[in-house]
Formats: structure tokens, C-alpha cells, sequence
């Protein structure tokens, strides 16, 4: 297929540079222009504008959040003004519920489609074509994609015909993650204070009835209070937590758990460790403990 | 070996009978007789009395609380009074730090040993001798106990040579299974009303960062409503949670999200829904959210 | 003084009505303009169109919301565009700090001037005169107005020559009034359920050590479960406890308080109680105790 | 009357003094003898034994607590044991609803009497005859009391005919003080960032809505962070949430403020802050929102 990449981050270096090698056409953008050149050693197009990028029959989107989704969308020479009739959009960004909606409203109004198919995994999974994309969008819209998600992913889901389902998993994904997160601090908090190791506590649990990826992964990093370099930093949980909870404000959804997280965030970041990792929340129980820590007091 | 089992339980029921396959002299007690004699059909010895019990080189007790173990443990005929010198008292219950300090304190006092020897896993996992045993004690206390945590157990952990550690991680591990519980809830109630089917949802999450028994187990729960009958009763949920926060007070850590379980738990039993599995706290933020209920209302 | 005066709801109608009464000239606008009709026959003169209300020395805004602020302000018939050089934006609105701040720039760049003067106090207060008035903005632009404020409110206090600070005072004072809302409900859930009669519970209070006029209000209400009709919408709550939050957002202030305030009234909006007075949270502390309730299950 | 008062801590000894003044004859009893001395230079008489002090009509205990009471109570030269039939128990400290219960049901299986009396006021209060009393019990055993209730404090409330129901207001009422507590520090810390004066910001308060002494008293203390000496210390704060969550516990009445201020108190604790006033769990909020404290990070 013929497609564009807008954004080349962490994430975007590692999905753009899988859908070169197997075989897609794809012009790459990034504000930072040196990004793009790199990619271009491997074989992709690199391109000057936003609209260099949206000449093919989708452009994919993999940027910070909402104001940078916006700002490559709108505007004279954005997604919106660039595209072709019947080309498509697939935003893959972690972005709020409302700006999808909005989007999916935008295109259609032009005469484009759009599909949310954001996705789940750290930077090495989307270099190792190992990410889950979670989609939704107009069956038709979705299925002639197929091929570029089962190129970036392990596996594909599609949430619902809705582009800003998509959406809402994936927030409430991380949400969960981060819930993880707050329940293994307090819990190592309490059997460390106790006389439990941690390291040996996360074993145990990981052995048993937690033995999934995300206590592994963040179990040891807790344990260890390995909390640099950050693989997600914290503001960017605060980001996604925030926009969480204004997706269940628009629902009319309260989530408590919810609310416990953001504050944890909030503390992190007004202590000035936003670019820790988002784990570092974990630390705060043991703050509260007395345990003391070394990055969180 | 010859040992007693103390309490007949849907969990000690499975446990006892394991042991009796595996060759072991079993003396059960339950004060309800009846359950003595259904698992003497299987080839244990039924006691009349808790002494009768106590008469082989351990005793495993596997009661429902605190107040049952003490009730079985002190008074006259109870098994400080009534175990040989250099036997073993097994603590299997979920019961609080406090108390397994004093049964140590006891024991020892008496010329006796205390282990405790906590079990992860549901009444099935029992009856297929599948539990995971976490254990703490003195290396020489437990290590002949070895074969017996092998058979009624997949893998047993030590966790220390304190006996109350195994209590502090069994109760932390209900911590975070009750915690998963809370965010599943929280999750569910987000995207259920924002338009995804809750059991594509749950499939989507136990295929990807959330492959573990807990999230497996509770998720399909939660989403199918399936609150009876209970697994692991709400008032049981609300002791654990409870005991979690105790060891907090007693060790000085504050446990937030313990908090919130807590007063979910107490929610749900000030309801009149206590006889429901502890996963139905899962249907108050569906509640709060206006979703409706049939159970939590 | 010749002033303009827009907004002639609950509060503004009073407000206005005040400032004619002591012998401004105030010409009077409303969205609906039935209601500057009826301030005529006190002495207003009717404005047909914002700018209309914007010939004199200063306009005061007494509106719902940011909203509603930003639609008079901006735009091209709006107070930016009609206030002549020098002429002072009064805004007594409860509004966010952010627009507060984006307020001042605008007017400060056309040449006008802005302060903040949120109000304390219900309906009645301000139709007797008996409201405080929260005032902040520079010196020179405050001083002149000093008669309109004592002819509105009991009593002026300036918070500091920062506009926004007015806001963040108002909004923490709304919060302060909702935690006393939150406590009053569980602490009568609490003793209710105990045998307790909760009119004499609050009049104990009230009698000893919480003898201020929001204990005295709302302990009232809420003994009496008289939640309608509202002197201050659910909704009305749930706006400003998300001022406060965004307010802390922006400083970086975890409110944990606040949060779990803005979870009790995201409750009562999503149960479909977003009508009733913003003491209704205060019933939801009794729906958790199974007390029952008419207004909250 | 002939009474004997037990218990002369910094309430006790200004409360018996002041029934000295009155003209009763009073005997009085500390377990630091040195105590009772002091008092019987102002006339009263000095008791060697609990026993001694439980020779009259009425005997007063004013304790610090469950273990405290329980002790002068049950045991064999007790108030229990020693008090005449038809005398009565007048307990004043701020103990459980549950020992409240216990000490109602042995009294009048001893043939004895027992009436709930507890005070709000700090220790001047007490040496200035201006407590509150709330008292609950048999009015035929309330009425003669009348006269001692009089004289130590400026007003008494009778609750109910159940002894525990004061107990129940006392410890609803200590927690509406902590929730003032932390909702001063949650708005301090909010609008202390946004740049007003903590000072100024209080007397804002208390001259408008809040002029309640609770607001006056602590207030005060927070913006101007003066923990030190305590009037009331964190350690009691943390005690009597306790006591307030488990008579929400045993009547089944979740209180998730209750939850968020045992929470801060177990943290001021664990962090070494016990000995601190109780209104230090303010500085926490300050603490999360990076301001910086002395007492409390």
C-alpha cells in the first residue's frame, strides 16, 4: 500500500520502520525532520510537509497527544486539507475520547474516513512488530487495513464501529495498568514494612496468580525502584489518567480508583519527578510508610 | 505421616482428602461431625475431638477466621493443651498478623512449633490439589513438612522464617486480587456505557497485558454479572480486606486503595448482598455510574 | 456610577437591582430579555444588545459560567470589542482561574482594565445586600469601584492586585462549603444508623462547635432530606469542584477531598439527580449504609 | 453530692477542680498519685485506689482511652467491684460504642448504673467550666447528675436513653473536626500555591461563612504550620478515626472521608509526626503539592 507516517517517536520509529520492510510504500514525517532522514536509510520516503505525507490511500498518525494530533490535522496544509476523497486516517495516538469523535466527524465531512486503532506495548514492541492494535471504525474502512495492522501487531482487535471505542479501551487500558501500579506499591509497601523482601514477593505473586506481563514488568521495576530511565514517563500517565477520567466526566462515570491514581500522578509531577517512570507512583506508598525513598519524598 | 486436619471446609475439604490419597494417617475434625465422617468413607480417621486431632506429629488447621482458630487453639482441650512436645501446629487460614504472632508465641511457650502455611486458590484448585502454599517458619520445622505442601499444593514458596510473613502476603495477595476486582469494575462500567460489549472487552484484555488467572476468572464474572453463587463470599472479602488494613495500623502503612476496597466491601454487605462473591463490589461503579444493577442497587 | 450589568439570574437580578436602588445608572442586559424588562420598572434602563450594556465606567457579568462569560466577552459585538479605553470589566461570575488570567491579558491589550469580584452568599443575600464580596485587581482599578462592592455585598475583601487569586478563593470556598456538605452526610449517616435522631444531632453541632452559617444550612437540609427545590443546583456543584480540581491541575495541587467530592456529584448527575440542591450528595453516604433514600438509590 | 472523679489528665484535673469549687465532695484517683495531691490542695480528697474513689453516689472517669477504662473498671478492686448498687457510672472519656455497650451491660448486671457523658472542648475549656456535655443514659439516672454536668461545662445535651449514643456523637463530632481539618489543608495548600497569603485567606473565611471556633482554632494553626506544643495529639486524632470507623464498621456505615483522614494520620505517624497537633495532618496536602513543610515530608 501506498501510506504516509506522521509522527516518529518511540512508538512511530518502530511501527514505520516494520511497514517498510514488509513491503509498503511509506512517506514519513516528523517535526523533527532528522528522524525521518534516518528512516530513510531503511527505505522509506522522507517528507518536508504534512501533506507530502496524506498523497497515498492512508496516512497514520502516532504523535504525543491531543494538540499535536491537532495541529498536524487542522490547519491549511494539514491531514484534513490534504487528503484525498476516500483516503483514510488511522490515528494510533493516545488521545481523548472527544478530539476522536471530533476527528471522525472532520473527515467525514470532507469526504475521508477515519478509524482510531490505537495500540498496546512499549518501544519494543513496536520495534518488534509485537504491539496489540486495538481498532474501530466502519467495517469497510477497517478491512482494507488489515494487512498494515497485522504488519505493526501480534494481533488486531476490533472494538466496535465507532472510532472513539477504540479509544476508550485503550485509556481505560492504561487506566488498569496504572491501577496495577498503585495496588503492588501499597501491597510491597505493607510485606516490605513487614519484613518481606520485595524482589522475592514479586516472585511469588508472579508465579502464581499474577502472571501477567504487566506484574512482571512492573513488579520488578518497583521492587527495585528502577524508576530511570523512564520506559512511559509519569506526566504522560498523568496525561492518560486525566483523560480517563474526563471520558467517564462525559459519561457520567465516576471512577474513585481513578481519582486515586490522578492524585498520585499530580504528586509525582509537583515534586518535580514527572519524568520518572510512570511506576514511580508505586513509591509514594512507601513515602507514606515512613519506608523512605529515594525519589519520591 | 500421622497428622490431624482441623476444618472441613469447601477449602480444607479438598486439602484433607489429598492427603489421604498421598498415603498419610489423617485424623479429621470438623464440629460439625457429618463432614469428618463423609471424608473418613475416603479412608481418614474422624475425631470427636479437637485432642483426638492433635495426637500425630502436626495438626493442619483450616478454619474461616481468627475466632474459629482460636477457639480450636486455646481453652482446655484445645491444641496447645492437647499437641505433643516438638509437633507441629500448620496454620493454613487467612488470619491476621496478630494472631499468628501469638500462636507462635504460644506454641513455642509450650514447648511446640507454630508454622503457618496460607494457601492461594479456589475450593477446585483445593479438591485438584493445585494451591499454591506460601509458607514461613523455622527451616527445621518446615522442611519435613515438605511432602505434605507437595501434595496438597502445585508449588509452595517460603517466604521467611517469621511465621506471620506468609499471613501478611496471603492477606496482601487478597489485597490486589480485590484490587483487580475494583479496576475491572471501574473499567467495565467506563466502556460498557461508553458502547463496548464488556465481554469482547474482557476477551481483549486477557488476550493481551491482563493473561492472568485473576483478571480470567474476575473478568468474565463482572462482565456476565455472574455474582452467584459465591466463590469467595463478600462478608469474607470485607474480613481480608480488613485484616490487610489492620497489619497497615499495626506496621504504620497507610493503604489508600485498601481504603476504598473496604468501604466497597462494607457497601455491599450494608445492602444486604454479604452472601454474594466478592467480585460483585465490582457492580457498584456500574451503580454510581446510573448503569443499573440488579445486585448492588 | 454609570454602569452596565450583565446577567439578571437568582443572583444578578438582586445585584442589579441593589445598585439601582442606591442610585447608579445601570443599564441592565439578559439573554432573555423579559428580565431586564422587570428591572426596568425598578429603575434600569434596558440594554437590547451587550455592547448596549457597555457604555459606561465599568460592566459587571454575573453569569453561569466560562461558557456564557466567554460568549459576552469575545466576539464581535462582545465587552472586549464595546468597552471604551480605560472602562473596567467587573467579573463576578464563578469562573475558571485560567479564563480569569486569559480575561485579564484581553483587556489589559484593549486598553481596559479587569478585576475579579465572585460573591459569597445565596439568592436571599443578595437580593438584602448581605453578600461578601471577593474582590482582586490593581489598586487604581479597585479603588473607584469600592461603592458599587459595599452597595452589594456586607463586607469587601480584596485578595491581592492578581485577579485570578479572587477566583481561586471563590472556588475554594465552594469546596470548603461541599466537604461540610460530605462530612455533615456521613457523619449523620453514621450516628442515624446508630439511633440518633438527626435533628438533634445537628443542633447539637450547630449549638457548639460548628455554630457557622454553612453548618447551620446545610445540616438542615440534609436532616431534613429537603434537597429540592435547589438553591444551588448538583450540576452547579459539579462545575465548580471541577474548577477547583483544574485549578489544581494547573498548580499542581492533589485535592484528594476534592476528588472524592467530584465523584459523589458526578453520582448524583449520572443517577439523574443533577437537579437537586448540591447538599443532595450528602444522601449518598446514607445509600452506602443502606439507610435508603428517596432522592439517591 | 458525693463522687469520686478518675482520671486527672489535662481534661480531668480541670473538670474535678472545677466540682471541687462547686462544693461536692469529691474523692479523686490517678495512677500517678502526684496528680490527686495537687488536687487535694484545692479541697479535694486523695484516693490510694480505683476502690477508694467509688464510695459516693456517682464516679466520674476521665481516661484516655478503651484500655484505660477497662482497666479501673473490670478487675478485682474495679469500679465493677466496688461501687455501691444503685450508683452510678458517669464515663467522660472518648472511648468505642463497643466498650460504651459492655460497660452499660455489666453495670446493670451489677445493679449498678451507667450513663455516657462525654465532652468537646480542649483543655481550657475544661479548667474554664465551658464544656459541652453529651450525655446519654436512663433519665431517672441522667436527672440527678444534672448538677455535676452544670457545673463543668456551659451546656449539656442528653441524646438518647442509650449510653453508647453519645459515645457515637462524641467520635461523629471528632471527625467532623479532622474533616475540617483536611479540607482547610487541601484549600491552603491550593490557594497558598495560586499566591494569597494562608493568613489573609483565613480571616476571609472566618469573617464569612466559616466563623465557626472549629475554623477560628485551626485555621489559624495551619496557615501559620504551629503543630507544636499539641492541644490535641495526631496519635489521639488517629485513634478516635479509628473509633468513628468501627462503629461505621459494626453499623454497617461506609465513611470514605473517614477512610482519607485515617489514612493521613496513619502517614503523620508513620513518619515519626505522632507527637505533633492533630491539625498536622494538614500539612500533608502541602507536603503532596510540593510546597515544603518542616513537620511533615
Amino acid at each position: 500500500m501506498e501510506i504516509g507516517f506522521i509522527g516518529l517517536g518511540n512508538m512511530g520509529r518502530g511501527m514505520a520502520a516494520n511497514l517498510v520492510k514488509a513491503g509498503h510504500h511509506v512517506t514519513v514525517y516528523n517535526r523533527t525532520a532528522a528522524k525521518a532522514e534516518a528512516l530513510a536509510q531503511q527505505g522509506a520516503i522522507p517528507a518536508h510537509t504534512v501533506a507530502d505525507a496524506c498523497r497515498g490511500q492512508a496516512v497514520v498518525t502516532m504523535l504525543a497527544g491531543d494538540e499535536a494530533v491537532e495541529e498536524v490535522t487542522y490547519g491549511e496544509h494539514g491531514i484534513l486539507a490534504s487528503l484525498a476523497a476516500g483516503a483514510t486516517h488511522v490515528s494510533s495516538s493516545t488521545i481523548s475520547v472527544g478530539l476522536s469523535k471530533r476527528l471522525a466527524a472532520a473527515h467525514t465531512s470532507a469526504g475521508q474516513h477515519y478509524v482510531a486503532a490505537p495500540v498496546f506495548g512499549r518501544p519494543e514492541a513496536a520495534a518488534g512488530a509485537k504491539l496489540f492494535v486495538v481498532a474501530a471504525g466502519e467495517p469497510q474502512t477497517l478491512d482494507p487495513l488489515t494487512p498494515l495492522f497485522d504488519t505493526i501487531g501480534q494481533r488486531t482487535f476490533v472494538v466496535s464501529e465507532q472510532p472513539h471505542t477504540a479509544n476508550l479501551v485503550k485509556l481505560s487500558g492504561n487506566f488498569l495498568i496504572a491501577s496495577v501500579i498503585e495496588s503492588l506499591g501499597e501491597a510491597i509497601a505493607l510485606v516490605g514494612k513487614g519484613g518481606v523482601d520485595p524482589l522475592h514477593y514479586v516472585d511469588i505473586l508472579t508465579s502464581t496468580l499474577f502472571s501477567a506481563p504487566a506484574y512482571q514488568t512492573y513488579g520488578g521495576l518497583i521492587a527495585r525502584k528502577e524508576f530511570e530511565p523512564a520506559g512511559f514517563a509519569a506526566t504522560l500517565g498523568l496525561k492518560d489518567i486525566k483523560l480517563a477520567l474526563a471520558a467517564g466526566d462525559e459519561l457520567r462515570v465516576p471512577l474513585p480508583l481513578g481519582s486515586l491514581l490522578r492524585d498520585r500522578f499530580l504528586t509525582l509531577v509537583a515534586n518535580g519527578h514527572g519524568d520518572l517512570d510512570w511506576s514511580a507512583i508505586a513509591a509514594l506508598a512507601g513515602r507514606d510508610a515512613g519506608s523512605g525513598s529515594d525519589h519520591s519524598a
